[in-house]
């Protein structure tokens, strides 16, 4: 075993190394000829030869290598960095999500395991450090802080401060995700502060996550040492947060595209104090827009500074996180480098990793996913705790409260009550399953506004407990959808009469895939279609709508468990 | 002892009272009403209350406190930070440093203990590092990277990559001070790329010092992962080391003052790239000017953004160092707070450390001195090891080279040879004598352009092995100035014939005073008016000039305790 002091001995060496390199006594390994590239630290385009030895950039300006790759004016950028993503929502494996977003320039995440924390605790937390481990794009992870999300939500493990602190010895943890219990910090809650302490007593950083937290309560929250949020949908919050100094995460993903409302951030004076993020990710968005290089186009097609917005993408998330050697071209960074043709485009031609290029002639990066302990493959296919459904557990009630919809949004609003099924009226059945510890808890409620006509809909529901959903018809629909939900070992089931019509298999953890992003999407579309087929409103996803319906933190009504519970209440109804 | 947990545990209940002050459920300790103030977020001034909490800002809004202060509109700034200084250049003790700039608005340092570590090594490091405890200036250290400064050097002591290494675990300690021997660097020195990769090991920060250091050697000094540059004394230099990722210290001190050269780099894109700093202030300049509002003022006064000069002299710095809840006027940073006039005038009014005001009526900051280990204190009184001089020790030598001193700039050119003393043509000897280690050492020159007309100038070499200058118009006053230097255990002494005409003792460490800084004050500038009285130019400092000289790495004739050294050329003549 190497100790600190040989390590810094041979890491003395091989910069040494790179340094004959960079004064040009020796040739380069590689050098990135006639190159364009990004300068985030003048916020111009420079131009020159670009000396890489030993995985790291060492010289810009002119050099001759051992092997030369002529860039022909065209642009060299950093690796570009999404500040922060939930893999889950990608319902595949890391694997298959970075074979997915390499080629389209990402050279880091920062992911939040939120989803599989709330299935299977530090457990899930240990999964998808062991399934990041040396993938060619670096999986960074930030803890999740709200396992449950709130004390409303019946999730499969509940972490406190003291059970999440001995993951901060891995060197990919950054530091606390994002605090969706915004209420709990402001109300002082002692667990959710020595969280935010302990992350502070390690220098680590914390993400936020607090939608239109008005004063002072936004005072109260960012003095607890929040110091991001990425759930800013218009200029007067974010600015309002950015002046108390929150760095903004400007989120443009599947589920919520914040881009052209904050693209005034993205100039002086509030450019430096913004970075990008996808948060959720589903297999349609990236095998059909990309990833960072879809935000970076975006914003360049809406006004932005080209230079700015790679800079937001790169620099500015290196700089936010922490991450030493990142998010630049320039001496002693990482050769993690991307080409395009141009800003217009954003082509992704060629993606470099520690200098050395990643991209078959098809564009598809090799190798292979990493092992994982058995205990804890095992253990991810055995989340399901819950016994066979019947129609009459998702019968009776009485008059319960009907949740609206809301067209194109992800807020609900109250339509008072029902005691039937009414599909000529959009009333719904809806319920939440308990699923993770056999405690038998069904939460039922009315659901208007989702369009199906016939059938049931069952899914897993990422946000954030991970317990099922179903919406149907008839109740016994609803207890078939869920019993193949179960039988699945998680999934989405779209279901009429006494069949499947059609169904996603995602037995890890109950959230994601052990298939192909392609093949997965291609079950989800075919579900998707189905299920609009049986109804469902179009503009509405059917299952990812369906799932945000169940987060017990946006108003105004969601089921739980318990049952419909108000959120600006904060009580069941 | 207080357990990390209980540490995490007790700062956790802090902060529940921080939030219910910052939420408005009770009034805070202290606000600060009617406040303009530098948001250095989103480079504006903004007005409202500030409210503080247990020693940190916990909102901006409305708020009432238990105690009020009214700024009735004046501006509060977050506290000021030298991002680079030798405090042993104000020749006083860190108390005394600390007295004189904190009712300038200064809350920080970053200091580089490179001159006491010349003389004593780690001890010198760890006095400073103790007469530095619980200041009401907070002052961080770099470890020194090059002592002695260059191979040519004959200091105190010799420290290597492990001898400074377990320096790292002090609080205070934050990186590694500027790696002065440049092409040390680019050679690949192993001893100094161990003290690089041991300062990247860490994480921690890396200074620099290459002034106008050409590409591609540039490029190999950044890419060895040295971050900033202080040196850079024209536009050029600067916006090449900026463009490669160094952070630019714009430097405004006593013997060097780059900050009118420097200026356009305080206009976007290149402000958030720079800090400012002083690298060394001396008794008078610290007094009749200041320290870091001075160079704010004049930064405003030469036409920069008023909010961006705050901006460099404070958050730039924080962020550069990783001063986490510093340099910022925003909810959970510290309470150590500015308050001026006017941009104009930029008088401070008022500073507030933790929350509390620091200056009496009288403007001075109350309090006394740390303690000292006996040993250290002991060890710093005992640096002088050399044996009593004489004249003959400064004869002969046969034809030497002649430094030629140039008006107004520390560079020297070669000026001939000469083979004696002739102050009618200005040709003074000059003389580097050992003092560490009685090797008996004395490096001989000529000097030209520094005017004595009788008597000796003898001084301690502050840069940067400290030991013994001497120059005199025989060798006879040489040996008494210098004997007197010794007999004071270090100093300023300015002899003529048979007695000091004036002296200023420095015995700790042979350089710093145990006086206070007014006294200090008067001693240095009687002597330097006796200096002048005995012919030395006008323009030139008599004594700092004369500490140059020594400098090894300064172009182009230098003088050691070998003799006259051709830096340019890198060998003894």
């Amino acid at each position: 075993m190497e100790s600190d002091w040989e390590r810094i001995q041979r890491r003395a060496r091989v910069r040494g190394r790179m340094l004959r390199a960079a004064a040009g006594e020796v040739p380069a390994e590689l050098v990135l000829k006639n190159a364009a590239y990004v300068n985030v630290f003048s916020n111009e385009l420079g131009h020159g030869d670009i000396a890489l030895e030993a995985g790291h950039i060492v010289g810009i300006g002119s050099y001759t290598g051992r092997r030369a790759y002529d860039c022909a004016g065209r642009i060299v950028l950093p690796a570009l960095i999404d500040g922060h993503i939930h893999l889950e929502s990608a319902l595949v494996t890391p694997w298959e999500f970075v074979r997915a977003v390499l080629p389209h320039g990402t050279g880091a995440v920062v992911a939040d395991p939120h989803e599989i924390a709330n299935v299977m605790g530090t457990d899930g937390i240990e999964y998808l450090l062991q399934a990041t481990e040396g993938l060619p794009v670096d999986v960074y992870f930030m803890l999740p802080s709200c396992v449950p999300a709130t004390a409303m939500e019946a999730s499969g493990a509940r972490l406190d401060a003291r059970a999440i602190d001995p993951l901060y010895r891995h060197p990919r943890v950054l530091g606390l995700g994002e605090v969706m219990d915004f209420m709990g910090v402001v109300r002082g809650d002692l667990d959710l502060l020595e969280k935010l302490e302990a992350a502070h007593h390690r220098g680590r950083p914390v993400d936020g996550h607090a939608p239109d937290l008005p004063q002072p309560a936004l005072s109260a929250y960012v003095a607890a040492g929040i110091g991001s949020d990425h759930e800013c949908h218009d200029l007067e919050d974010a600015l309002a947060k950015l002046r108390l100094g929150q760095t903004i995460l400007i989120r443009e993903g599947t589920a919520a595209r914040n881009l052209e409302a904050l693209l005034p951030l993205l100039s002086p004076p509030y450019c430096d104090r913004c970075l990008f993020c996808t948060d959720d990710k589903h297999p349609n968005d990236l095998l059909d827009r990309g990833h960072m290089d879809h935000i970076v186009r975006r914003a360049i097609s809406l006004g932005a500074d080209p230079i700015l917005a790679v800079k937001a993408a790169t620099y500015n998330a290196a700089r936010h996180f922490s991450l030493r050697g990142r998010g630049a071209v320039a001496p002693g960074y990482r050769g993690d480098l991307v080409l395009i043709d141009n800003f217009t485009d954003f082509t992704v031609e060629q993606v470099w990793r520690g200098g050395v290029p990643v991209l078959t002639p098809e564009g598809v990066p090799e190798g292979a996913p990493p092992g994982i302990d058995p205990r804890l493959e095992g253990g991810a296919r055995r989340t399901f705790h819950v016994g066979v459904l019947s129609p009459a557990d998702f019968s009776g009630g009485g008059w319960l409260p009907v949740i609206g919809m809301v067209a194109g949004e992800i807020t609900t609003v109250p339509m008072g009550r029902s005691d039937r099924i009414d599909p000529a009226r959009d009333i719904l059945k809806a319920a939440v399953v308990e699923r993770h510890r056999h405690t038998g808890a069904i939460g039922l409620g009315f659901l208007k506004g989702y369009g199906l006509k016939e059938g049931a809909v069952a899914t897993y529901v990422s946000h954030d407990a991970n317990n099922i959903i179903v919406v149907g018809t008839s109740e016994a629909e609803m207890a078939a959808a869920a019993n193949r939900v179960i039988a699945l070992k998680g999934g989405i089931v779209v279901w009429r009469g006494d069949r499947a019509e059609a169904e996603v298999a995602l037995p890890i953890a109950g959230i994601m895939s052990d298939q192909a992003l392609p093949v997965v999407n291609e079950q989800l579309e075919r579900a998707k279609a189905r299920a609009h087929g049986l109804g469902v409103r179009r503009g509405i996803d059917p299952f990812m709508t369906l799932s945000f319906m169940a987060i017990p933190v946006i108003p105004s009504l969601r089921l739980t468990t318990g049952g419909v519970f108000d959120v600006t209440a904060q009580r069941l109804l």
